[in-house]
């Protein structure tokens, strides 16, 4: 029982184990939902992956009994952020005799979040949380400039090539999405500017789009040095 | 009355309540205009689209007559900045009985500018705009540097592929165009080298144009922590 | 003749304005010089743009022999770099009634040059220099580790892709050609990967270059700063 | 003797001029390589490549001789990395008069290795090691959100355009691909989302995706200039 209780503790030894294999278990869960979705399987690939599936769902469906079983406050881990995600990822599967579709089972998927324990521990992620805090106000800032720079790009090039290009900017809604994929510098190439007016535009456009887009990532990597600065001393 | 005046200023709970909802008309005005641009709308959409257009001029009307017959010096705000805005982004609706050019009609998204003021107000705003001033000279020698490498990258690329790809570098313009693609790294496909030698000149002009081009956003970044610094300290 | 003087001195008034009037007139004839580029001019415009070119080199013949009558070191000045650039700008039109090679005309571009004198007095310029200097011994080091990368990254992906596409990936330089694509993230789309292990190697090609190809600009920005901050100081 | 033990001493000035010239010869021989690779080549161009390999292989047997013989501690040199990767370099090419498998060969480009001696001895790559340790936990926590963001941008867009686009995007792994193109804003256009869901998908994930991909960078960045602001002070 003590043993079992250490297994749910991440300061013991057993617990960082324990920990681990869940961590292993779900990039494994992961792998073979993505096996799934490959087309043209053959059915004895299709039997060895719903095997393992069963496999999965019984490690985890023991993991939230041991949980439930063992945790003091139980009713606070039930309806908890995690306690809720543990039991959702699992019920499905158990479900899917009588119902079974594909959207509840890829309720799996949410396992995913339960990823993020592996960085909640780490030194770096507060130290990246309290980064973002401090340069909140200016991530806003860039966030709103950036939105009203996409319309402005959007309104621009919709106005230049939309005469020209009738397929590809069809609406403001298209040049939306290309105001993204090239302010970004995705650029995709799927839609682009061909008039003098709209290459123009775009040039002008990218200057100024450059230094509002990528900035962001400079204030969170300044404000994280900032926060490792004041650590250190 | 008071209550009335109290709409005006941003400083008071009314006030800010008044800006919030204003902004957001103005943010869904802009979706409105968007879906206008929509190929194959149905006439019950249109329908739609033009009562709700009614009555989003209708408060921007009334916005505009209550600042005119509120604020005290009267003139001063109808020839400001932003009462020209208010009053060039209703009026067209008004004429459009007698001249329907979509043109005129286009001037309504001028209300664009006053969502700036969402961003006014802010610290951060003032921040950036010191590190802008801050970092004035370099980022006007980085702005000349890029000028004349996308011109250098142009002329390059014209004498290595013109005599190959005629049509797709036809002068001087189209390699300007692709240097400006290239340079920002946004690498649509339109256009692109095929010879060895305008390969080879791209390595070196992307080994060189990276560093000129995406160091202002760092530039910025730096002078906006050091702006930061100083404020804290 | 105090006046004439006083045009090739930056540091008055009169040389300012000439100075600028020089560099004005030198983007003026790069503009000349692209449109000579276009398609399908019609005679009319050739002949307007002849005549320009004819006005241009007066003007620069006229600044080249002022320079020349009015500086005291005038060998000195004839053989130094910039002197030998407004000479071998001018020479090739004066040449063209015996030798019409386009090549030759080409030499006018050299003028381009003359346009970082517009940078050079800036104090701006004077401390990126320092940066440079500050950061010489990283800037090596990267460009090293990048030319490293870029050729591994193209014998892997030539490994991986030359069987599956002859045609794209013929030989270890198109190979390369793809890798200053992609780890530029320019990614113009002529060349990429189609196999699964040709993917993943660029996954993980990618993942380590970033970190690699885009350092050289923090590193920069960041010597910039320290720069800057001690002359502050 | 001591003329050829001093070869091998890279503090030497006879040291340091054998360490380029091996290095200059790695570089001649990774050129030569990459010429084999060319289709089409004729039989006189291979001829003489052929010749230059045997050249090459001598030169590089040669100092593997000289190092085996002259370094006291001899078998700890054999077994030591770059005593490994020597004889490795050269041995396929004597066993290939037995066995002349082209994979054999490619060991070959082990010797690429000994290019990092390079840049070993320089005092940048001492503080960029330093500066990774320094930010070893940062490193690790955006490789492991950006490795979890590519799952959930893979998840997202498959769930998105996979109905409409069962060619491109077959399956998760297809969609992984998609994930690793966009999130780089490498962007070749093989692969991009066609659906309105999956374009505003796409823009969400990128917003959120920029900042992750690209901070390590500004890490980098900062610690190396946090590195060199110790050492100066």
């Amino acid at each position: 029982m003590k043993k079992l209780q250490n297994l749910l503790d991440s300061d013991t030894r057993e617990g960082r184990i324990f920990d681990l294999s869940i961590q292993g278990l779900i990039v494994f869960s992961l792998i073979t939902f993505s096996l799934e979705t490959l087309p043209n399987l053959d059915t004895d690939t299709q039997q060895i992956l719903s095997y393992v599936e069963v496999f999965i769902i019984s490690v985890f469906t023991a993991e939230y009994v041991i949980r439930v079983a063992l945790t003091e406050n139980r009713l606070k881990y039930i309806f908890s952020f995690y306690g809720l995600i543990d039991l959702i990822a699992i019920l499905p599967f158990y479900l899917s005799s009588t119902v079974n579709l594909q959207t509840l089972r890829a309720l799996r998927l949410l396992r995913l979040f339960k990823l993020f324990k592996l960085v909640k521990y780490n030194a770096a992620y507060r130290r990246v949380a309290k980064a973002i805090v401090l340069a909140k106000e200016e991530l806003v800032l860039f966030t709103v400039l950036t939105l009203i720079l996409l319309y402005v790009a959007a309104l621009g090039i919709y106005h230049f090539e939309h005469a020209v290009q009738p397929e590809n900017f069809r609406s403001i809604f298209d040049a939306l999405w290309w105001a993204v994929a090239t302010l970004t510098t995705v650029g995709y190439g799927d839609i682009y500017p061909i008039t003098v007016g709209g290459r123009i535009f775009t040039f002008f456009i990218l200057m100024l789009g450059l230094g509002i887009v990528a900035v962001p990532t400079g204030i969170i990597a300044s404000a994280l040095a900032s926060v490792k600065r004041k650590e250190t001393n």
